[in-house]
């Protein structure tokens, strides 16, 4: 099996987890196998829907019913935590094609864990997965050994006009 | 119905199609009918198996089996000349909630049709539909009449290591 590579999509403009759930969709189609896991939020989105619409597609929530603005709470620590501990049996152990870890960078940032036992996970990975990190913030650490990153950048946003977020859409 | 936005996602980053792919499948997560059309690429790409894996979502190409890189040739111009026919339809009589115009940034590029008539086509549609424009070099009537834009700026790419395009990652 080919050797995997590391994607990065970050950035303040919309596209990083819709891009991610692109990917993953592209590789759906394409027969390969899917784990798509949230960190940092744990809202009722559209696209976790999707995992009943796609045979081999995964989804995983380990954040709380809302984003982390500010100061994370003990809760948040305790979900990202268990989170990774999955992500090291989903990387090291299963037989998934492609991994996203959707807001991992916001994970990092927020120090919800440690980057160093991260990049240990991540670079011990079964060497054939396919690695999708989005969020903001992505660490200096995480765009050096990324093979691919692109920055999404806000041109211009309707969140400006008033228009609110709307399922299907951005949800 | 609420009104329907325009998005657009260029730049020449990794991220615009595949984020497109990515609403449309959020959006058909949520019940919403999805039109998605490719203008100037007609390749075998691995997303044109969503709509055997998704039912509400339609998918059509407008291009030949090979991007254009250079000078269009008649063929080019005649198969986006009939997308565009079709989209008029689309996007004016038929009842989709979200209309996706892969690279049409690059149709509108090459002239492969013409602006003003694109913009009018756009413009006048059935109010509620969010469409969604992908593709390197908007133009900047796109860039100004749209309401969310976000470029994909590339930061790294594995292109330059000498990957090739992968079946279920890229196409």
């Amino acid at each position: 099996m080919e050797k995997g590579y590391v994607h990065v999509y970050t950035g303040n403009g919309k596209g990083k987890t819709t891009a991610a759930l692109g990917l993953a969709l592209r590789a759906v189609c394409a027969g390969k196998k899917v784990y798509f896991a949230q960190f940092v939020k744990g809202m009722d989105y559209s696209e976790l829907k999707a995992e009943i619409l796609l045979d081999k597609l995964t989804m995983k929530q380990f954040g709380r019913d809302c984003f982390i603005f500010n100061n994370p709470t003990e809760k948040d620590f305790k979900m990202a935590e268990e989170g990774l501990k999955e992500i090291k049996k989903v990387l090291w152990e299963e037989d998934y094609d492609v991994v996203v870890l959707d807001e991992v960078n916001i994970a990092l940032y927020y120090k919800l864990f440690n980057l160093d036992d991260f990049v240990h996970i991540l670079k011990n990975r079964k060497e054939h997965i396919e690695v999708i990190l989005t969020g903001r913030k992505a660490p200096e650490e995480i765009i050096e050994l990324a093979d691919l990153v692109t920055e999404m950048k806000e041109v211009k946003h309707y969140y400006g006009k008033g228009v609110q977020a709307r399922i299907g859409i951005e949800k």
